[in-house]
């Protein structure tokens, strides 16, 4: 039993950029939301929820459609739009098509809201992310990171094959 | 009153790189703690306290410390050594010359879940991100992500002033 032969550790450079990545991913997350939070009363994930609803179609999306577009898992979100919907940003509106299906609605005091906490929460992501990066790192991430989100896309279409 | 005057919105590159940024991190960061918690039973941030006390003198960390290298509240670092003491993986001790100071020392079956839990886990971040750079990917994230991350060490030292 030896359990540890054959496993591919990360070499020096690969252990840099992992624990890189957890520290910078982690303190941009949590300086982001705790920005965001003081100056609206949003969590990141609450903002996420209202961009995308307010980029759909009527404003609407379906909730099963919503939870992956966010990376939420359905009763998490279920939750989140729950407490949305008691502040008036969001509504739950049935789906006529199918009697089980519900669809999430931006508000126009959802959108309002959302317009109110647009200019301080980029300026946020600015301070926190861009101010650090050159416009070459720009360009890299641009291509870099949709690539890695993408790497899960294309799980997701096996496992549901 | 124009509250958006002014506000420099991101570019269309910023803007992919943000949206990128923000869904493989949260992707990545969901895949590997599903499979930590299914392999070994830690959260990702239990693990994270175990590497960090490993590598630490005597394996023993001040709480204080302990919640700044490992970017948790000090409250929410104290609940999961709570936790991780319940399953005999970590010890808190005294500290000797502050007494209201306490440290966190890794137990000899702390480092042997580790251990055990290691192997796994390094195979789980290939999978969900080494797998999908190239060697030029990670040269660059392994300059970058540590740059990222200490702004907010300098940003924390101005702060102590």
């Amino acid at each position: 039993m030896t359990p540890n032969t054959g496993v591919a550790w990360l070499t020096g450079e690969e252990d840099a950029a992992w624990r890189g990545w957890i520290e910078a991913t982690q303190r941009i997350a949590a300086a982001i939301e705790h920005d965001l939070r003081n100056d609206s009363g949003l969590t990141f994930d609450d903002y996420e929820v209202l961009v995308t609803l307010s980029e759909a179609d009527g404003r609407a999306q379906r909730m099963s459609e919503l939870a992956m577009s966010t990376v939420q898992s359905a009763s998490r979100l279920s939750q989140r739009i729950d407490r949305l919907a008691d502040r008036g940003l969001v509504e739950r509106r049935p789906c006529e098509e199918d009697k089980r299906g519900w669809f999430a609605v931006l508000t126009d005091e959802g959108l309002a809201s959302l317009a109110a906490a647009a200019p301080g929460h980029v300026e946020s992501v600015r301070r926190n992310l861009f101010d650090h990066l050159s416009p070459d790192d720009v360009v890299t991430l641009a291509e870099m990171m949709p690539r890695l989100a993408s790497s899960f896309h294309a799980a997701r279409a096996h496992a549901d094959d």
